[in-house]
C-alpha cells in the first residue's frame, strides 16, 4: 500500500469542517510557495527565467496574488481571466495572453493591460492591428506539427488547432518587421501532464532551432521564448515528481549550443505551467454520505463531478485517503461515486481502500489544478467553496460555495409568471 | 450529402442576431409541442401513461412550463431542479424525484412538494423515514444487473452505481409494507440515447416480470412502473427517429401478457425521457470568428465546449449547417473548433462542409438536451443565452447570457485587497 502525504491531520480537518461544510477544495499555501521557490531556484540557471502561471488551472485571485508575490506572472486565455488578474494587481508584462480563436474584446483588453500578446494564427496579425493596434512586442505560437510527436493527453501537434506552421512563422515575423514591430517572442505548447523531462528539452531544442533560423533569415532579435507548460505531476503514489533541475539543465545545454553557439543569445526563457505549480497542493475534502452494496460496493460522497471532472471525463487517477484510516489494511474494493445522474460520475473504480463508514472524511488528492476550474452545474449541482490553508495553520475561505440563487442568476422568474 | 431541416431561415436568424448576439441556443417551441403530442398519442394505448421530463436535459423553467401544459410531469435529480420545477408551478405527483446518493435536504424538499420519491438504494428507506418521514407512495429503482446487457452510452448495469438488486427489491417492499406504506412504484433506467425500440420493450418485460413476482410474493399492488428514459435521437442525418408507436405496442403486448395475464393490472406506465423530448428541437447558433489553415483547415466559432460539451467529452456527432450554404457542394474538410485552451474543444473533426467564410452563421443541431445543461466555465468562458422560438415566430429570451460578474459571483475582491 503506497500512500500520499497530507498537510493536515484528521482533527485539523474536523475543526475546519465545523466552520466550512464539506465538500471543499483546500489549497496548501506553504507547499505552493515552497514549490514555486524550488522551481525558480532550479530554473535560475536559465537567462531571464520567468514562469507565467496558467490561470485556467486554478482561477482564483488569491492564488494568483500569492504566486505573483513569488515573482510569477500569469498566463491568461480569456477576458474573465485577464480581468481577474488585473483585480489581483497583475498587469503589464507580468501577463501573457495566450488564447486561440480570439474575440476582439480580448485583444483590446490584453493590449490595454500591456500584456504580452501571443498570437495563435497568422491571420490574427491584421485582426490585432485593426482592433487594438500592434503592441511593441508580439509573440507567435508555434505548432511544430509532425516534427514533434504528441504526448498522450494533448495528441498529435499536427491534429491540434493551435499555432503557426514553420512557414507561417517566417512569413509572420516578416510582416511584423515590416510593420515596425521591434520586439519579438515565440511560444509553443505541445504537452499536457508530461512526466518525462526529456520531452521539454526536446521541445526547447525545436524552438531554439527555429529561433536560430528565423533570427538569421529575417535579421530579427527574439526577446523571449515561452516554452509553454505541460509539466506533469505524479497523480499516482508510485510516480516520481519531475525534476526541475533536469529540465533546466537540458534546456540550458540546448540554449548554449544552439543560441549562444550561433550568436543569438541572450533571450529570456519563459514557462506557462499550471498543473505542476498548484496541482499537488490542492485537496477535495468530502464526507461519506452513503455506503451501498449491490453488484459492487459503492461509497457515495457529498461531492460529485461538479467538484472534479477529471476521473469522469478522462478516466484520470486521483489518489484517495480515508482520513484516520491511512494505516488500516486497504483490503476492500470500492467504487467511489458522486451523486450525479451520469454513469461516469465516479472518482475511482475498483479502488482498494480500508473499510469505509458513513461520515468518514475522504480526501481526494491533487485537485489543485483543473479541479474546481472544470466543474459544471449539470443536474443542478452547485460548486463548492475553496479554502486556503495558510502557512500559519489558519484557514481562509477564498471562494464561497455556490447557492441555488447563483444557479438561477441568469433566469427571470418574474417574467416566467406571465409566460403563456 | 444528407441534410437536416431547420425551423428558421437565414434572414430570420440574422434578424434574431441583431437583438441577441451569438452564440445562443434556440429552442423550437412548436416542434417541442408537436413531438410531445405525438408521444402522448402513441403511448395513449398504455394504461395511465405519463411522461416526466428529465429536467437535467434542459433545465429551463420556461421549457418545463410548456411541457407541463402538455400534461407532462418533471423528473428531478437535485434540490435546484426541484426548486426550479416548483417555481414553474409544477409540484405534487407531477414531480418524480429520481436521484442517487441523495442528501437529506433533497428528500425533505421532495416530500414537502408531494413528489414521487424514487429511492436508489435500500439503505435510503430508513434515511428517508428519519429525515422526512415515509410518504404515502414510495418507488424503488431497480438495477437488473447482468439480466440486462447495457447499451453503449450507459455501460453494463452491474457496473452502474444505480438501483436495487432483485433481492433488495423484495426486501425493500417488504419493509415498506411493514411500515404501512400502501402505494408502490418501481423504476429502472438502463439506457441512454438508445435508438433500438426493442431495447425498451425488453426493459419493460424485465420490470413487468419483477412486478409480477413481487406482487405475488408480497401481496402488494403496484400503482405505477416508471420505465425510465434513454430513448435516443437521430444525431446523424441518416439515422431514423425512434418509433413511439413501436415502443408503445411492444410495451402494451408485454403488459397484456405479463400483468393482465397474471391478474396484476392495472398499473400506470410512466417514462422519464429527456433527450427525445427536446434534443432535436434545440440549435446552437454561432458565428464564424476565424478561418485558420495550418496542417488542417480550422473554422473557429464564437462558441466553445462551454456551450456544448458532447463532442469534446464523448466524441459525439452533432450535425452542422452553414446557413445559406445548404445547397452548396460540401467539398471542404474542416475541424470546427471553439476557443478553449483544451485540445478536444472541437465541435466536429474532418467534417465535409461547404467553403466557409468569416461571419458565416453556423447552426449546430440537436442541442436541445444535454447541451446548455452540461456547460462549464473552464478557461473563464461564459455560458450563452437561451432563446425560445415561439409558434407565432416571435423570439423570447428565456435565459440571459452570463456576464463576467456572474463568473466572479463567488469571489470576494474586497477581501482580496487586504489579503497578504
Amino acid at each position: 500500500m503506497v500512500s500520499k502525504d497530507l498537510p493536515f491531520t484528521k482533527s485539523q480537518i474536523e475543526e475546519i469542517i465545523e466552520e466550512h461544510p464539506t465538500p471543499f477544495h483546500i489549497y496548501d499555501e506553504a507547499a505552493i510557495i515552497k514549490n514555486a521557490r524550488e522551481m525558480k531556484e532550479a530554473f535560475s540557471i536559465l537567462n531571464g527565467f520567468k514562469e507565467f502561471f496558467a490561470v485556467k488551472a486554478l482561477p482564483n485571485p488569491y492564488i494568483l496574488k500569492i504566486l505573483h508575490e513569488e515573482g510569477f506572472g500569469v498566463d491568461c486565455s480569456s477576458l474573465p481571466e485577464l480581468i481577474m488578474s488585473e483585480k489581483a494587481g497583475i498587469t503589464g508584462e507580468d501577463v501573457m495572453f495566450t488564447s486561440n480563436n480570439t474575440p476582439p474584446e480580448e485583444f483590446i483588453k490584453a493590449k490595454e493591460m500591456g500584456a504580452y500578446i501571443n498570437l495563435d494564427d497568422i491571420t490574427h496579425i491584421p485582426v490585432l492591428e485593426e482592433v487594438a493596434g500592434l503592441p511593441e512586442i508580439v509573440c507567435f505560437r508555434y505548432n511544430p506539427g509532425p516534427l514533434k510527436t504528441g504526448n498522450e493527453l494533448i495528441g498529435k501537434p499536427e491534429e491540434a488547432k493551435y499555432g503557426f506552421t514553420r512557414e507561417q512563422l517566417f512569413e509572420g515575423y516578416k510582416i511584423l518587421k515590416e510593420k515596425d514591430v521591434k520586439r519579438f517572442g515565440i511560444h509553443t505548447m505541445v504537452a499536457s501532464n508530461e512526466l518525462n523531462e526529456d520531452y521539454f528539452v526536446e521541445t526547447a531544442r525545436i524552438l531554439f532551432e527555429v529561433i536560430r533560423d528565423i533570427s538569421k533569415e529575417l535579421d530579427i532579435k527574439f526577446e523571449f521564448v515561452n516554452l509553454g507548460g505541460g509539466i506533469g505531476i505524479p497523480y499516482r503514489p508510485d510516480q516520481e515528481r519531475v525534476s526541475y533541475k533536469k529540465i533546466a539543465k537540458g534546456v540550458k545545454d540546448a540554449y548554449d549550443e544552439i543560441l549562444i553557439g550561433n550568436g543569438i543569445a541572450p533571450l529570456n526563457i519563459y514557462f506557462e505551467c499550471g498543473r505542476v505549480i498548484t496541482g499537488p497542493y490542492g485537496y477535495l475534502v468530502s464526507k461519506v454520505r452513503h455506503i451501498k452494496k449491490t453488484y459492487k460496493n459503492f461509497v457515495g460522497l457529498d461531492s460529485c463531478m461538479t467538484n472534479l471532472m477529471r476521473p469522469g471525463i478522462y478516466g484520470a487517477y486521483h489518489h484517495i485517503t480515508v482520513l484516520g484510516k491511512e494505516n488500516k489494511s486497504h483490503d476492500k474494493k470500492y467504487d467511489v461515486t458522486g451523486s450525479l445522474c451520469e454513469n461516469n460520475d465516479k472518482f475511482a473504480i475498483d479502488r482498494m481502500l480500508p473499510e469505509i463508514e458513513k461520515e468518514d472524511i475522504i480526501v481526494i488528492h491533487d485537485t489543485g489544478a483543473h479541479g474546481f476550474a472544470m466543474g459544471f452545474n449539470y443536474n443542478g449541482k452547485l460548486k463548492s467553496s475553496e479554502l486556503l490553508l495558510r502557512p500559519d495553520g489558519k484557514v481562509v475561505e477564498i471562494r464561497r460555495a455556490e447557492t441555488v440563487d447563483d444557479y438561477f442568476a441568469t433566469l427571470d422568474f418574474e417574467k416566467l409568471k406571465s409566460f403563456k
